[in-house]
């Protein structure tokens, strides 16, 4: 298939179109494509996802989509760009004012609450893609995310001790990767712990309030 | 293929062998085809493993495996029967036994390092085939091991909550999910922490004194 110069399209919307192009302006149906495409990458992974299987999920032509953003390879690019590190920008941008270290922990569990719910594509990507050995996505995280929100908490955490403010029987990087266990993966696991329990009663507020609850007191065993 | 009575075969070791069947009694090898297997299933998935995949990773021809175990579906049967569940009969009988919630939690912590350090290939065979949408283990997981291990601590926590010897403000069967979350997780994505956080200094036995102080005490925020 021949590189179309997509953004140079893009840029000069009022040239005249040739048949079977979108019709002007549908400002609408670009947001529309990203949403299918992380439909399909979260359900199929993203090497299985191609530019025909992303066009059926949103009910366009495949040429509508190449039209749009080129080639599967650039989609993926404009699909992280413009959806998957604006997600976690969001959560760091909560942590980056927070004060003492409760205040932290609190945004840290809600702030992941609050992504997986405005993002419900995120959780099962991150399995896929970041935990899965071979994932797309697992550079970026090294190259790109770990500077935002791991190595900021783990600083944190460090600093928190150093003050007496945090148990110092931790370690703080471990901390970050138990935080993510207590939050993300709960949430990527949920099909499966609701049916293993017969769970449908617990919803986020509940999972918020028990992962608190341990991270606060910890299991109080007697 | 036609379908190869692999069974009757092993049964009669001792008739005339074809050229090219295995040599006599080799009994290292069917060990180490389904080390092999394991070895495929937990980097390529399932699925994407082909006998012929397999014999590859084992240095075998995919006759050979054939000769052993049938076809492809089969040889998952076998892996599932005797390598998956017994790796996890080994938590279960170990908690099956404990009596204070103290010590069932140290068995646990302990129990998870211990199946993880015999059996490498289980974090990321879990990520794969249990926690992405789709997995070829998710129904196995459901139907045979929800019995096992987590009803098993779900209940036990409960009855500890009413005997006032754990955390009241916990979901006991969250709590299960958040054990998981801080145990098999961080096995499963430690190549990636250690990458982030050049974690190379942390090892297994730092990894539990984390987790036990963690769920001890919590983080005793100041």
């Amino acid at each position: 298939m021949a590189r179309t110069p997509a953004r140079t399209r893009r840029k000069n919307p009022s040239r005249p179109r040739t048949p079977g192009r979108p019709t002007a302006a549908s400002p609408e149906l670009r947001p529309r494509l990203l949403d299918a495409a992380l439909a399909c990458y979260a359900r199929e992974g993203i090497a299985a996802s191609s530019l025909r299987a992303i066009a059926r999920e949103a009910g366009v032509t495949p040429a509508l989509l190449h039209y749009y953003f080129g080639d599967a390879q650039r989609l993926q690019q404009v699909v992280v760009e413009e959806r998957v590190l604006p997600a976690f920008d969001s959560v760091r941008s909560l942590l980056a004012s927070a004060e003492a270290p409760a205040d932290l922990i609190n945004r840290y569990v809600c702030g992941i609450g609050n992504v997986v719910a405005a993002h419900p594509w995120l959780p099962a990507l991150w399995v896929r893609e970041v935990l899965c050995e071979g994932g797309a996505l697992r550079e970026l995280v090294l190259t790109r995310l770990a500077a935002r929100v791991p190595d900021l908490l783990a600083t944190r955490f460090k600093s928190a001790q150093r003050d007496g403010r945090l148990n110092p029987d931790l370690d703080s990087r471990l901390l970050v990767v138990s935080l993510l266990g207590l939050t993300l993966f709960p949430y990527a696991s949920a099909s499966i712990w609701r049916r293993v329990f017969r769970a449908d009663d617990i919803d986020g507020a509940l999972l918020q309030e028990h992962t608190l609850a341990l991270l606060g007191r910890g299991l109080e065993l007697g």
